[in-house]
């Protein structure tokens, strides 16, 4: 392991590696049940404010803009703690989830669908979770 | 929403998206605890032999190669439930994880610290996991 290395891994300074795009993989998981909501990504202001606010910011690639969950819809995100991984290149926010879910589609989490194991070729999924809201009222436009 | 999102968020054709450089995030819990344990990448042959195997396999970026969890260290995953989310980027894997941990630093998990809340300036990170083996036992080598 090189002095680089040791300090990222073992050191104490917060230090993110953003990737080539400027960004950074998060992990959010409802901090009560323990379930994976989402997976999102945020950029350093995304990141900056949401270590001083508490609340959870991250980046669109899709709209390449700032976005703080639940500026629409209201379902905000406040985060109870927040985690670093080995190499600093993701972040881990345990949340207390707001309204009635995290998922754009109208579910609670994004992890809705099974992929089942063992299968060759095509692979079909399998649903799991219902929608908890109407992602058509909630957002006020066709998703 | 365009009829190709409809199909990618409500159907269920396993329909992995994998970024510019092939690569899809997967995020990897302990089925047991529900803790996060780690996050990784896969190709589409790191996913197709996860699935065909229900072992996890990942695609290494700073070794540019395919790679076993656990082809090392024996600490291998078996997966117990596959998932994939609205926009199939992401996977997540819930594992039973073999042997002492999931992290190269010696952790169960590779997020051992803590990023405190509501501060400005440099951050301090706080350490919460002690290693629970010694990865240069485990791996052969200095890590």
């Amino acid at each position: 392991m090189t002095g680089k290395s040791a300090d990222i891994e073992e050191g104490t300074v917060f230090t993110p590696k953003f990737d080539a795009n400027g960004l950074i993989t998060a992990v959010v998981t409802d901090a009560r049940s323990g379930g994976l909501l989402m997976v999102a990504h945020m950029n350093n202001e995304a990141l900056e404010k949401t270590v001083a606010s508490g609340e959870a910011w991250y980046y669109s690639r899709s709209r390449k803009a700032l976005w703080k969950k639940g500026e629409t819809s209201g379902h905000v995100q406040r985060v109870v703690e927040l985690r670093v991984d080995c190499d600093q290149d993701s972040v881990w926010l345990k949340v207390e989830q707001h309204g009635a879910g995290a998922c754009h589609t109208g579910r609670r989490s994004c992890f809705y669908r099974v992929v089942p194991l063992g299968k060759g070729g095509t692979v079909t999924l399998e649903l799991r979770d219902e929608k908890t809201f109407d992602p058509g009222k909630v957002y006020g436009k066709p998703d």
